[in-house]
């Protein structure tokens, strides 16, 4: 064996079980995996040596928008920036949305992302295709030929033309049985939800309550009436369903009973669901912290933690990324329903889960694999390559330093966010080192890769794992 | 690397992926894990090739009566010939149930097993404790200090003088608790089986209607409301507790909404529960099927099926094999409460799984060893070594030629039983090659390991996945 | 005590007891309860012979439309001819719903309501007040003054302008929590109910399927997802909900649940529901048994009558009638979607309830009285003066001959339908003698009563038992 | 209509409907209900005046021991005396339990109840039959015919003799549905609360903990195991149970989820359950508070009434009367588990219902006739001629002043204990007058009536409402 790169004595960790070894890597795979010190170098070889690290196999951030134009802005966060994010926090994959603007196909939709990313990127990626138009329909077999499986609907949205009715998320449901491919759906209840912006969109609420309006408008029955709804035309079409970005206790029980139930539905929750809460809306400057759905309460905190430490219920941690500047977020000028939605955390999610998860006990690293890796990989349909460590798996890799934590400053972050709302907290869990498909783009915790290694991976049989 | 073994080019099953390659094995242990035809042999190393087939850790029957005195005989099968038999059917490891006699020790029934298995067993072997006296509850800690920690209760069998009432049942599982152990039951309810008994126990009714008695004073509730009771006792406790053979659809749904709770229960159903239905006791010979529970209905076996592939409320398939000859069985004379209660099973356990799941589209090759390896492995407290192919784990391997299929026959099978429930099936999966800890024990289907091979393997931290 | 009627020796029937006896009567109300044989009459008295009769409460039909102008047309029976149908069957009193036309405003509905049925009835009435515009919502505080403080709201029917989106729903009960009122809603999906019709909408499958259509596009999960998300905002503003016509047993399921939770959620079938099943659409003439929501099958009508028989979760059975005659009704000229929905029922109401409940031996007599007439008074909000039989109540009250039964004939019937769905069924229950507030209205089966002696009957605290 | 007595101008309460009022009585039945003023007097005629007062039917406390010979002594309080607490309560009819000597029979145990209440008792009674001996099994037919159709098991009482196993339950339960008719269950969980006796049975822990030991070693679960194992059996054999005193939270989360799977059980609980709280225990004489199960916590308090408002989960409340002297208490010596277990109670059932249920707005007078009077009476088989107010009705009648209000004294009431649980508490509800099958038997709060009035009142088909 002629390894190209071994990385040695690490402690790796698979979503099941952890060993102290070493990796061997020829050209973009994993070659081999032996015990510590089995695998032998020659000339050639690069050898890493993680004698007391973490090796884990490279988190997929399924769920970011990069240079999305959102509410009058575009996210200041690229391909460019956002893979260097990614891969400085140990994420060597993301899979984006690509969105077709008004008219547009989805075809026209993937060639603009295609443009987009072209040459950008330090990591690998993906994206789902969001349907808002009846007439995407008809594309979304020609979508899967081209190893993109997974769709996306928007039961909010209306003003940006995005809102799926009932209708359109009942025929993308039975589409997705037919064709064995995975629905998205931003899960929030339109009706009422515009009911309560309506009742408070007043100046003197305004003037008075300013941000924290965002969290007043959006009880948390706003999100699970809209889960429940889309959980039963999932059951009744026999489709499958993927909630995305899920924020509330009150979802994790109903995904849990339907999960009961035997219906394909799957859940996904953001790291910033896990840490913050929505007193910050109260702070001076909490409307940074606007998201869709926006941060919660202390007590769906926990119950989200629960369901990664106990249950089944969220098979997968995402960012849904969407950075803004402090001077983009200025835009709403006091009205909570202009702020640009969205939040920087590409780079910390990793170091978030294992930060607050892993050591504060609530999970252990072969769960942090499981729903930052393993799962997301499986569920979106590429888990026969990517997710995992072992001989034909692509060498997306990742050390960890367990004993370095560092107090996160957005300043030195490769995002182009001017602010962060991890800003100041003790995180460790970056990647010391990051390797895409065999290749280093982080070395000591600075990034080293170029622009335009990442590529598109296709992907197929998305939904199950 | 100096491999004493390697075997190349298998497609290698773990419980959660797949892929094409090699295994390197130096002493006891797996040494590495390489693409096809990575790892290299040199002279002295022996290489299997098993290009074609399927290669899995070896699988473990953590249930099973070697050489058991029941009912007044012993059971035919004892350490030798039992561990032939599981090591021809991909079985590295057994853990046996070792029962004091009575008036004596759980150190006593520990030593008299030792006794029983040492230089015997061509495979590994651990066994659970049997309590059977409230004084056995202060040894408890000192047999987690050995190495042996988990727990055996009945909640049926007072003429045997094994029956635990609610009492037992409740200060074992607080014990559970606090020592960081797990207790399993046999669970079915005693008085209302004895009462359905006593019912029938007549001279006419036992002419008119035979073996069929077995089954018709066992109806499910009589499994059912025992398992209930226990979950109750656990809950209250927060113990950690395991249903062992459980054969019912009703035990299935109540482990599923017992787990569904927090509670920490986990269960186990066997091969015979997943193949056979209790029409056969209306067979000639039909009381050669008894054991206990007793084989169930149609209806139960696909419950229990689909439990296996859609749920997570059976955890492990073993086989409780307790081998007793048609001599041993003629003891009954047209009494079925005189049965020797009991089937042969360990041979088959997973070309059972192999046929009757995999092949039949019900569950894949990694379920099935998530089901009768790794889950095993991790839930009796040895997930550490064994259940698992990756660098440092127990070189149990088990190599599969899925084009193979036979017709069982127990005249040509190890175990000494005369007879076999699957007599005639045709089976695919036995082991082609076994390795136990490195060492081949089987070879081209045939017995080569020698007797003393296995040891008793030290486990701890049991019940959890 | 000078009565002014007795009826004498019937057996009397409360919702909850019955007992032989004497109904003494002054004016409008009942005065006294008598033993058999106790209650004297002077020679002024009018004495019923009710010897060897079944005597109830009279029965309430709370869901009615009289002479309503609906899909191009208007319902051919108006207060006067379908009182005269109530009172022949036993309905001593009917609620309608008064649906303000375009632009206009609740208190224009009522009065339109006050105009309709001003001198026309014979059985005393009520009406529902249709929420049809937001701004009907400022006047609920009004009409529940002027005792009509039930409402109803519409989760179809966009094409009439009657639709309520969730934000008017939500709203709407918010306003019932604050106001001690009540919402009835039409529960069915719009959304989806319109994608499976514009797909069917084709000349070719109306020509090859016909009324079909109608049952083919309304599957029952239809009506499950719009109770569900009705019984969410209910939930939420902890509003009180009234499902009228439900007609599947996963209303009965999802109504079950929610009142288990504490829900305050009521539910009421009507009489076709229980009775016919959808295979009628399949015989000539099928369409014109299309009512909304449409008949469902025949495992519905088994569920519906297990609810009535055993459960808490429907509490009213009415009839919606709206009948429209065969000329009418031909206006489809093949087009399911044109068909003039309703069908005739006031008059055999009762009748089916006697026959296919009580004779059946699905349901008693009591049960009959409390879903027919103490249930629906109290729930909408008289029961302190109808739907029981004890002194000062309104003597409404209901004579039947257990042992006449008729062969059902829309021809002599009150109705001015010129068809019946239930043409030619063997009923019983009809009423031999009719008395409204004191008034015999139907004398030996015949109308005797004169229209205008019915009046509106004010109501309040609507929705509790 | 000639009335021996009429009772005027009440405001009449039903289970289900309120109205003023007059009753007119004829021997021993209520002869006619009229309207307020509407009965007329005669000479003869015994005219009570109700003006103001509310008339309610007779209360029925099902669930007491008179004269019980238990645990060493004999309670205190016999069909005289208790039956003369009975009737200044408002309790027109007590349901003793009748248990057989050791080695006696059912027959024998009848009769012997025949004789210790014949000539004593001034309210109507009846008993159920305990069945602590197997062979009892064989009585049921003969009891039933001698209208005797409820029994009663013992799931603790070992030492007693009472104690039923799992077979007996199953075996009686088979009966009950054979021979329509109901178990009764006293349901505590043996095993388990041995153990916590046994282990708190100690001279130190007694001495520091006294008569807290009796709550300490029965919490909530000993009774909750034990309902859901009779539950189990009833769903089995398709029996009708009803489980007693029911104290806990617990316990009417099992009945509610059994009743919505169609189980025929029913519960009732006691009137301490719903006052007293365990914290008495660790007064001075904290013994004499304990009673079998003994009072809970203020949650259960709390999840009691909660169903009593909001549920159909329990259909009764009694009192579970058993009461002994301080003297008799006093046999404990500091030894909880020698404590005669038992309060009195038949004086202050309506009392405290009326004055915590109705008074404090937790239910209404309805549902306080409900739970007192119409269910027991429909539940326990005597529904056609007790607990309700219509002509043919037994003419059981109290009124009650709703001004009047006594601060509780033992000295004052008529029962033998010379202590009370409930004493110095303020409480309305007690009768001003009484009426047993016609007779006064308490007028202007005074007992006037003889003892021997009351007579055994024979029962048929109970256990349905």
């Amino acid at each position: 064996m002629q390894f190209d790169t071994i990385i040695k004595n690490g402690t790796v960790h698979t979503s099941t079980h952890s060993f102290v070894g070493d990796i061997g890597i020829i050209d973009e795979k994993i070659s081999a995996v032996g015990g510590a010190g089995q695998l032998k170098a020659n000339k050639k070889t690069k050898v890493i040596n993680a004698k007391g690290k973490d090796v884990i196999p490279g988190c997929i951030d399924v769920h970011v928008h990069l240079a999305l134009p959102f509410m009058g802005t575009v996210s200041c966060d690229d391909f460019e920036s956002g893979s260097r994010a990614a891969a400085v926090g140990g994420v060597t994959m993301v899979v984006d949305f690509a969105a077709p603007t008004k008219g547009s196909t989805l075809q026209q939709a993937h060639e603009a992302w295609c443009e987009k990313s072209e040459g950008q990127s330090l990591v690998d990626y993906s994206w789902h295709m969001c349907i808002v138009d009846d007439r995407h329909l008809s594309e979304v077999p020609r979508m899967i030929k081209q190893g993109l499986p997974t769709f996306k609907e928007f039961m909010i949205y209306a003003s940006q033309g995005w809102q799926s009715d009932d209708a359109r998320l009942f025929a993308t449901l039975e589409l997705m049985n037919k064709h064995d491919s995975m629905l998205l759906v931003h899960a929030e209840s339109a009706g009422v939800l515009d009911l309560l912006i309506r009742r408070n969109h007043t100046q003197s609420k305004m003037k008075r309550l300013g941000a924290k309006l965002h969290a007043m408008t959006r009880p948390n029955y706003v999100e699970a009436e809209a889960i429940e709804r889309a959980i039963r035309w999932c059951d009744i079409t026999n489709g499958t369903l993927y909630v995305v970005h899920m924020s509330t206790g009150e979802g994790a029980d109903l995904i849990k009973a339907a999960q009961s139930r035997g219906i394909n539905v799957w859940a996904e929750t953001c790291a910033q669901y896990l840490t913050l809460d929505d007193s910050l809306f109260g702070k001076r400057d909490g409307h940074l912290y606007a998201c869709q759905p926006q941060i919660k309460k202390k007590a769906d905190i926990q119950r989200l933690w629960r369901a990664l430490d106990e249950g089944d219920e969220i098979s997968v941690v995402s960012t849904d990324t969407c950075s803004f500047t402090r001077k983009q977020k200025a835009m709403w000028k006091g009205d909570w329903t202009k702020i640009p939605m969205g939040l920087p955390g590409l780079e910390t999610l990793v170091p978030i889960m294992y930060t607050q998860g892993v050591r504060e006990g609530r999970i252990s690293m072969n769960r942090l694999v499981e729903l930052c890796s393993t799962n997301p990989a499986k569920i979106m349909g590429m888990g026969v390559r990517k997710g995992h460590i072992a001989p034909g798996y692509d060498a997306d890799l990742v050390v960890i330093d367990p004993k370095r934590t560092i107090t996160f400053d957005y300043r030195k972050s490769q995002s182009r966010c001017d602010w962060s709302p991890y800003q100041g907290m003790k995180l460790g869990g970056f990647a010391q080192t990051t390797l895409v498909r065999g290749s280093v783009v982080v070395e000591n915790h600075k990034v080293v890769g170029k622009k335009g290694h990442g590529t598109l991976i296709p992907r197929e049989h998305p939904g199950s794992l």
